[in-house]
């Protein structure tokens, strides 16, 4: 069927949102709902956005389940999978403060120095950029954060509390500086007062920042509020050409759901790892997530072959994923924090106790 | 805050859609955008659509990974559960036609007859109302659904292909006539080409349905896909006074965040499961849904106990939930026929094999 009066209904309903191969940095909202629609006879589409990128946060957040402690060979065979999966950046730890935190009590990607990173990617002469995270007011960032000149990494990303936002703002400014690429991931914003969300984004979009992150820490956003709170970003985003990315939490099992939305409504960075591992509830699934993006930049093979050999072995372990304690403090919008202790201890499994607690603690 | 020029905006984005708790039945379509809303201060919605109801189908659906084969006290459990949590259907099982369909190759629920529902639900004196499927075809449907005064149940859903519309809808008005509600669910929607959908909404439209359900066996809509078809169904449904259904599959771990959009669209009757359990990735997870309901007349705690103490156990005997296999045949549109037999085989666990043998096959 080529019926062009579909194809116009289809349009309408923003399907040709993601199907525009156009759509770029700095584009008006407006050009975000006039889609060029290829469509299949089924409906589903054929097409693909190629200004999105895809950041694997694999070692990055899987490693708040484990203080930081992947083996080199771990991290290298992620590293190998990003590669040949097309991913566009691939983030390999913090870069943590080591007067604030203990070598003893983390592993090596809580601190990711130059030379742990070239224990894994060499020169990295690939087609995979390389991303570090620094946390607000837990980064020695003048120090640790070497020179572009001198690092194999590429982009800094700042995590910060509504808060920190100034102290944020002179993380990336020096990194920018320094000659990296920047972004800001503003966290908890399902808990930012929408007065204080307004003013912090007015100051980011005065920044060097080249990526505003919309993070829903806790798993508690739905589609609507995902919707919202995207359209405010890109108000804020777009006229400073800067590009709005996703960083999902499955708590609700929306973490793949949520990042189509905002895919839908302009997001052109997406973070996602491998078989979700990230804390609590996990991260979006890159292979939901290259699936659907239809990219043929993006191979799922070697991809699923990490997630076979490589990370499922470690579920166990780690013990990340959507389950209902997680789906609980989503639901009340809090930290996952108490659903993976309680998921760690002696009640894991009693649900109906963890229930309770949470209700009478609220 | 309450600033009314933010209210707008969200009603635009359609947050007022599942807010409203004005809409019904036979409302036009123009009314669903006009929500009341009842915002809090993070943005989190606080009301709820009273209209909405849901059905439980963890016994029908998840009969399908055990041949139908649940103890009477399971049953007993989740019946129990279903009536404390508030839930508005449970569907028991299937009324199977016993010249096609052997006792002996199948259990109880296959077949579900009076006697069998009456041990579980003796006169069920109870809010819950009871339903029971029958597949076009596969059911006598004359002689084993009895009439509506000898009988238990309150609603008989009939599942048919698209190609056997006309003998499904035979059945819709046998139930119809003999004093049941009724519904139709046109399953694996996503295989059915534009042209027959219509047709077939058409005809379901003027018969007695009270109920069509948008059913999505493959799991492997996106939202965008949802919206368009809730669109479609509501067309056809509306004017003759019909409900809309959802019926999803969690292939894409999409299940509960396309029913959400299903209900932002319009949908009033919705499928869900407990843990949910369901063919291959299985359903909707009910625990998910309501919790996003907000509406006080369902509870949590008792679907947790069941969850906890009847369903999980059998989690391991019964294989239902997400998983990359499933996640593949989602991804390109097929029956999970084929993930069902791999993850029950020896080489489970094995994606990349079945990655390669989907591929090559397709």
């Amino acid at each position: 069927m080529n019926n062009p009066a579909l194809s116009d209904d289809r349009k309408k309903i923003g399907r040709g949102n993601y199907q525009n191969t156009t759509l770029g940095k700095g584009k008006p909202v407006s050009e975000l709902k006039s889609g060029n629609s290829h469509l299949s006879a089924s409906g589903r589409w054929v097409s693909y956005r190629s200004e999105i990128k895809v950041l694997d946060c694999t070692i990055r957040d899987g490693g708040l389940m484990n203080e930081h402690r992947f083996t080199d060979d771990l991290v290298k065979t992620v590293y190998s999978a990003c590669v040949e999966s097309g991913i566009d950046y691939m983030e390999v730890g913090y870069k943590a403060d080591r007067k604030i935190f203990s070598k003893d009590a983390f592993g090596t990607w809580k601190f990711s120095t130059e030379d742990d990173i070239r224990r894994i990617a060499g020169k990295n002469k690939t087609g995979l950029k390389l991303s570090a995270m620094a946390d607000t007011e837990r980064t020695d960032y003048r120090n640790d954060i070497l020179p572009k000149n001198q690092s194999v990494l590429d982009l800094i990303r700042v995590a910060t509390y509504i808060h920190q936002i100034p102290g944020a703002l002179d993380i990336v400014e020096d990194a920018h500086d320094k000659g990296y690429e920047t972004s800001i991931n503003l966290m908890s914003v399902s808990t930012v007062p929408e007065h204080e969300l307004d003013s912090a984004l007015e100051l980011i979009a005065r920044s060097s920042a080249d990526y505003i992150y919309l993070v829903d820490s806790f798993g508690s956003l739905y589609s609507e509020q995902v919707h919202y709170l995207m359209r405010k970003y890109m108000k804020y985003a777009q006229p400073t050409g800067k590009t709005v990315g996703m960083h999902a939490h499955n708590n609700q099992q929306l973490a793949f759901s949520n990042t189509i939305e905002a895919i839908v409504h302009g997001a052109n960075i997406l973070d996602a790892s491998m078989a979700g591992l990230g804390r609590g509830a996990g991260n979006c699934q890159m292979e939901l997530l290259l699936g659907f993006l239809h990219n043929p930049r993006y191979k799922l093979r070697p991809l699923l072959k990490c997630i076979q050999e490589t990370i499922e072995p470690i579920r166990k372990e780690l013990l990340w994923g959507f389950d209902i304690p997680y789906m609980l403090t989503g639901l009340l919008n809090q930290h996952p924090r108490t659903a993976i202790e309680f998921n760690s201890g002696p009640d894991q499994g009693n649900l109906v106790k963890f229930f309770d607690q949470l209700l009478a603690e609220y």
